[in-house]
């Protein structure tokens, strides 16, 4: 049945992938010249360290990707090799394509500068095929895990640059441009590779047990600790404190709420731990795009409600439903923790965006919202409001996101039809959500201990 | 016997709760000006860097209360998912209830401000319950724990406000305010909800196993990484680095005395995990209240050396005495990581405040000891030391632990009263120390791994 | 066949240990000035804040320490008690130490000076024994062990002042002076207990499993993460930025790598968590000497993938090799993670050195290369290139790479011998790999649960 032959050619695909990121390294990246010396005849350097300032935020998301994903995936029993250790390998070649790719779209001079700023967006770059992992999580050999990701990621590139550059959208904390398109990317993978509908009941390893459950627990809660610097290492000015700020109470109102209505819908009143690793995170989505708008507490608080209560109510109602009727088994559930909540997030930026004054915004207005400010930018033209009016960017934010998921959906029907129908092998039913198949997996040791 | 009826209704209430919060934030609470763009007529922004200058800091707290606190209780091997989930869902509640507490204390026209200090200091506050909490683990419904989680904030608040803005005692760490607060409360309200006579036996599931232990780990080891950064937070000047050197060296010495004690007075010698995850932690207490005095490296190892002695002579004599005698569970054993090293930290604070001169703390006399500087607080007032002499500050010290023994106690057995005999129901014997009747809980897989 | 009475010695040892560094800290240490009150007469304070912006960094070292060692030892499926207790014991042992051993070698006016850079000389001081214990895990006692880390301590500090003080070698992120010191010395102690040839077979209990393997991998991915921090801390200006850059894609590439090359080495191409585990973090380690120099991203990515590549084939073929034929059990293949990627690394930095010209460095070939300045070294003899020349710095680093690898095992053989013939008591064969004998261990629960 299983031949090694297919996993070494897949293997060696991505050797040579890693190489050729080697030769494209070489040939185009250059270090930013705040990480060069300054020259000795020009003694005004020191501005290094103000470069470096987003250095806490970035180790701060380093955490949500690789230990934050790898762990709160870790929660089906026998899949925990797999979820730690594609997260690695996978964030880490990600990681390497976003500096290529996202440099590609930004070159100067034929160069692509190499900065920290390039491995925050590294970073974020790398939850988007994570965030996809999640939909398709135990039915996908590593090998198209892998090769999806190098697709994904150029989509997502190209998307991010059409919505955050041309559009001129605001989504400070990536709600749709990382998490909509992650989830919906994955989702359409996930069609595609949907079984037969005598295959669709639920595979016989697809579950948590008790050890795995908490494992999953390091996951949520790191991501939960982290979710502030994720949303706003990219906001400029006051808008960081804001990201902060309204992501941190828009989490906790969605982890109170997420806990309640868990109980309320769930089975002789029982809390559920799948609500509890996710729901509770579906704050920090919800409030993504609008992190550093001027919400008010009562604003981020209200999203993070109305968000905790969708996530629950998605995982207990709606999810089972897209398994039985369309075969879409969403093993982690990232419609309900990335794709629905942040559906939310791009709603609440048109209705934020549409109430927005020059007033309100004064001198930020150029950072946020930078086409609502004239051409060339200057005071006088704030004043005047001769960019892009509210209304208008109100539907620029809807169109964004239309677009978004236009390409997401699009994308992963795509990169699905390819994984099902080239070369790749096809995990088998009893082959899936465990590790066995790719991994060295230790003997029962029941007998012994 | 169990009723959902209790439950739907007990959730119903903090649901409540919450939308109470929503309308509270919006009714009081608004941005700080450092989270606020600046005018455009008056373009000397940039102030909103310094103000989130301690936001890894605060990360650092964030990871203590959420990964730090639940991962040190999952260490019973049945009671995981309440130990991470409870930690979750308590914090996330205390937090909003925090911000709107001590806003209400510190209003300026009517309205609370919210920046970053805000939260730092919500945060803070969700380590009061947690540790009270730690006494009662496994013995109350959750409903119980978050019920009292709201009674016990709002009393923490006000003891804080007397101790730091009446009585003017130092207590940079929270040792006193925070530890001794929570850990006596809690205690009382054990003591409070302790079992009749006949039912003074541990439970059956009151225990570790060997993976529960290992989890248990996790918080420990994250809680000793980041303890300087919970007791530097809110120091100023200098005494921010010594706040975070005297941690380090106390914590230390303590790990140290905690093993070696551990190995002296175990069973044969062995090492006890009781002991490694918890004593090990008592040096960042008793450094608390004093950590950013001149204690010197000596007086820091000196007091993790003794807090490591008694927190495992504690655990050791003590804690079995209390159960057998006054059929006080205390789970955690928080009175040996929390409480008497508390009292050991409130004690070296009147020793060392009855040290303090003018000429050793300098400038930074007023913002440690207020009250020992005149009220204008000019540099001539210093000299002149019009304030508070040395050894009345000691004896305010200890009026300030004794005060809020008081409060502690005092509330915690007005608390448990109501636990006891209000509308809630009561654990029975049977269901204490597991996950189950509160949880879904994956049936025994032992039959297929 | 145990006596609790040598346990009992040796735990007062090191209790009196601990009170001798009391004494210590009494007699020689004092808080720097950065540290001190700013002086009521003058008052240009405000150096404190410049002074502690390297504590994040310092923050997620202390995690690499007490969380990422502590966790990627726990992979024993019946150690795990130990590989966490026993790195939170030594680590606060050492950390001590350490600020007294380095303190010793830089006193002014006969007293140690303690700061925030104490501290985080006193962690990387702490990566030292820990790396020599995986190379000894579960064969030793905690005496032993505790033993030779103040040992090991001492000669680290002594050849880190010879190797960058005296020989003047670039060591940013400590391949040479940690790396390979740790791995060697503590290879040479593991040779010296090896087993007799009748007692080479593994132990019974020298295995992972299903769940260890998992808490594992907290280990690796932590550490993984905040190792931009661990190699860019001492860096001085840009090069700051470069360590982390470097560091974080040599990271990249070696993860890429190791998954590609244990699954094409490896029994039916299966992936293996050990190289998962291990050899994913080579590419930190094997750029660490070289990490703040003018790589290029190619060249980090070029190390990386050596770092891998080596990594993987070392524990696939040299380690068994060594067990078999030299009786050298090497428990967490130390050899393949840190000892052959250091050399990489030592001989990555005498090929960076030979090409250093002034042109490139400018105005930071003095913090990096010193003795390639001219002793004054002002910028006039920096351009007159009056120091050592870069063949010479190349010879330099090779130098300093044998010398450590001398004192290293030279150092690890006397220890050894010490730890084998003097009064401590050796593990026997079945006693190895398991907690048991110094833990209290709860019974078998597998009847209850």
């Amino acid at each position: 049945m299983h031949t090694p032959a297919s996993k070494v050619s897949g293997y060696v695909v991505l050797m040579i992938v890693q190489i050729v990121f080697l030769v494209l390294f070489w040939l185009f990246v250059r270090y930013d010249k705040s990480a060069l010396p300054a020259r000795l005849d020009n003694e005004d350097a020191g501005s290094a360290d103000e470069h470096v300032s987003k250095y806490p935020q970035f180790q701060d998301i380093q955490v949500m990707i690789f230990v934050g994903f790898g762990f709160l995936m870790t929660f089906l029993r026998k899949y925990g090799y797999s979820a730690t250790g594609y997260t690695l390998f996978m964030a880490a070649l990600v990681v390497q394509w976003s500096v290529l790719m996202k440099g590609f779209l930004h070159m100067e001079g034929g160069k692509i500068s190499l900065s920290l700023e390039s491995i925050i967006d590294a970073d974020i770059a790398a939850a988007v095929p994570l965030i996809s992992m999640g939909a398709l999580l135990g039915r996908t050999t590593p090998i198209q895990l892998l090769c999806m990701s190098i697709v994904e990621v150029a989509l997502f590139a190209a998307n991010e640059y059409l919505a955050l550059n041309i559009l001129s959208i605001c989504d400070c904390g990536g709600s749709i441009t990382v998490h909509a398109f992650g989830a919906y990317f994955g989702l359409a993978v996930a069609m595609m590779l949907r079984p037969s509908s005598d295959q669709n009941e639920a595979g016989k390893h697809e579950g948590a047990n008790y050890t795995s459950d908490i494992f999953a627990m390091i996951g949520t809660t790191f991501l939960w600790v982290y979710w502030p610097s994720f949303n706003s290492v990219l906001a400029a000015g006051t808008g960081g404190e804001r990201a902060i700020l309204n992501t941190f109470l828009s989490l906790a109102a969605a982890t109170v709420t997420s806990f309640v209505v868990s109980a309320l819908v769930s089975h002789e009143n029982k809390l559920d731990m799948v609500h509890v690793q996710n729901s509770t995170l579906a704050g920090g989505v919800a409030v993504g795009t609008v992190c550093n708008l001027l919400l008010g507490a009562h604003g981020a608080v209200l999203i993070g409600i109305i968000a905790g209560t969708i996530s629950v109510l998605g995982y207990r109602y709606l999810t089972p439903c897209l398994t039985n009727n369309l075969r879409l088994h969403d093993t982690c559930g990232v419609h309900n923790l990335h794709g629905m909540p942040a559906l939310i997030s791009a709603i609440a930026s048109a209705i934020y965006a549409s109430l927005v004054t020059v007033d309100s915004y004064q001198s930020e207005l150029q950072d946020i919202f930078p086409a609502m400010v004239g051409n060339n930018g200057t005071t006088t033209k704030i004043m005047g409001g001769l960019g892009r009016n509210a209304s208008s960017q109100a539907g620029y934010q809807l169109f964004g996101i239309a677009l978004t998921l236009i390409i997401a959906i699009g994308g992963g029907i795509l990169t699905g039809a390819a994984l099902k129908y080239a070369s790749f092998r096809n995990l088998q039913k009893d082959e899936q959500h465990q590790d066995e198949q790719y991994w060295e997996v230790p003997a029962l040791e029941s007998k012994e201990e």
